[in-house]
């Protein structure tokens, strides 16, 4: 900086404003130290800059796995750039362990917030970054032990368009398998079906099935379900990975299984039959994560708020065939 | 840093070397500080230990879209985590103007070094990175006007596997439709499936369609394949996105046009018929990545490598559908 001040011709507090984007200076004095910092190739150092400024312009996400398709976070990323904000993702691979270790990571990188998917039971170790001015935003599952911004699906009423739907096309015994209950939105979902089966005045016996992704357990549900002498007509799939599996195993067409998956993908209506959905509002999802991320920077006293973002049934011809 | 000094009663330069990780600390002193910096919830500043020590032990990678499912970026990085190494990851969205910003503002965060999915045509701009010790590793596409590591897959061989896999099974009338050929990949990809049509003696004359993923370009590209009266049997398609294209465009059971495309994905073999692939040694290229990453910082300046790495053909169906 000290090379710029001379090149230009201006005080070193001078160059200091223009790389800061002082608005203040003139705009001859501005386009004298511009032209010096390109004539040298002068480069801000980031660190150096925001150990003296407070915000960075950085959000840190914290999601899942950043190689995996994650629309949610294709949302974050658009919004957060049309906020001249920049996203840098790291992975948790739902690991209590690296779900910490990325956001202290991004905590000792001063992002200005982090956006979490989060995983671990308890939050507590982010309450003294929270005091200490950071923005936090959970999506898809509420953070625990601590209180921050959330923005969920509406996973019961989800659930319900889906059984609703299969009801409408003439089920009456329709199954559930999902992920575990261990998880925030297998436990919501689970908890959503058994409700349906009650109110529907069915039983709930042997028909709804969470549990971990894995093809044994699954087959094993897909038996119990299409078994014995009152067999399930049609089956709801609790998410993407449980759809998949779900679909390996009925095997061509389905196996003439009427089916709703929670969970829109690219490739679903190529799929044949081509599968009906429950879709998550995953473009407002993220929007939303920004907007509260953007609110809590400006205001950080404000009260915290919890966003429930309503979802969509995709009608495309596996959750209309009847039974 | 003082304070947890004075809570163990140790030298601040004692503090300081616990924090940095020095092993010559006996550990009666290392287990009072530790516990010093438990009490206290110190927590080190990684930018301003950044600015005295020379490492950060952080990879950028600049992909396409961070939001969208990558391979190679998973491989990438499970194996930077066993190297001990963080992965963030920024999106360039193939635009040239944002790839070098998101280039830039990991080089000001000094990441120990970028790997980067190259699009804009001149990386010059990296070369005083580079010259100051930023390990640079190019994946997928060559970067250009710029000397570095870079790991490619074998297009060339992959599109002869395609050709010669659709030969096999009969097929004398083979069309291409494919990436634009002013991406890399797209070039090689169309470039190579030519000198396949050469050398089997057939014509080229309309059976080779590069240009930009437009359902209305790829609808005309089928047509001159598909009409006439000599039309293609079978087809190549040279990335994932074209393959989606095409397969929306040919419709149910694909027209009955046998088809291999260029990329493997997770749900290939759920589409009927089954899809046959050109799978990219996804996994190997990002171990690859991270070797070259990894030996680039430990001897600066050896000689610039290129890996290429072999493509896999996997047979599911639609590649053996006979004329």
């Amino acid at each position: 900086m000290v090379d710029v001040a001379r090149e230009a011709g201006v005080a070193l507090r001078t160059v200091s404003r223009v790389v800061n984007g002082d608005a203040t200076v003139g705009p001859a004095f501005a386009s004298r130290v511009q032209q010096a910092i390109d004539r040298l190739g002068y480069q801000p150092d980031e660190r150096a800059r925001q150990l003296r400024s407070g915000r960075t312009g950085t959000i840190g996400a914290a999601v899942r796995h950043i190689a995996d398709a994650h629309p949610v976070l294709r949302a974050v990323d658009e919004e957060a750039r049309e906020a001249g904000l920049t996203v840098v993702a790291m992975s948790t691979e739902d690991d209590e362990v690296r779900e910490r270790e990325a956001v202290m990571s991004m905590c000792r990188r001063r992002m200005d917030g982090i956006i979490i998917e989060p995983i671990a039971d308890g939050h507590q170790y982010l309450q003294p970054e929270i005091d200490s001015g950071l923005a936090v935003v959970a999506f898809d599952r509420p953070a625990t032990g601590v209180e921050v911004d959330t923005v969920l699906s509406d996973n019961r009423g989800g659930i319900r368009q889906a059984f609703e739907h299969l009801a409408a096309h003439g089920h009456r015994r329709i199954g559930y398998i999902g992920d575990d209950e261990r998880i925030y939105t297998g436990r919501e979902r689970a908890i959503a079906f058994r409700d349906c089966l009650n109110a529907a005045g069915v039983g709930v016996e042997g028909m709804v099935h969470p549990g971990p992704i894995e093809t044994a357990r699954i087959g094993a549900a897909l038996e119990t379900l299409r078994g014995g002498p009152d067999p399930a007509t049609a089956i709801v799939t609790g998410n993407f990975s449980t759809t998949v599996a779900v679909i390996r195993a009925l095997g061509s067409g389905y196996g003439g299984t009427a089916l709703v998956g929670f969970d829109d993908f690219g490739l679903a209506d190529l799929l044949r039959p081509a599968l009906t959905v429950v879709a998550q509002g995953d473009t407002e999802i993220g929007r939303t994560a920004i907007e509260l991320f953007r609110s809590r920077l400006a205001e950080p006293d404000r009260p915290v708020r919890t966003v429930t973002v309503s979802t969509t049934l995709v009608a495309r011809g596996s959750g209309e065939i009847r039974p």
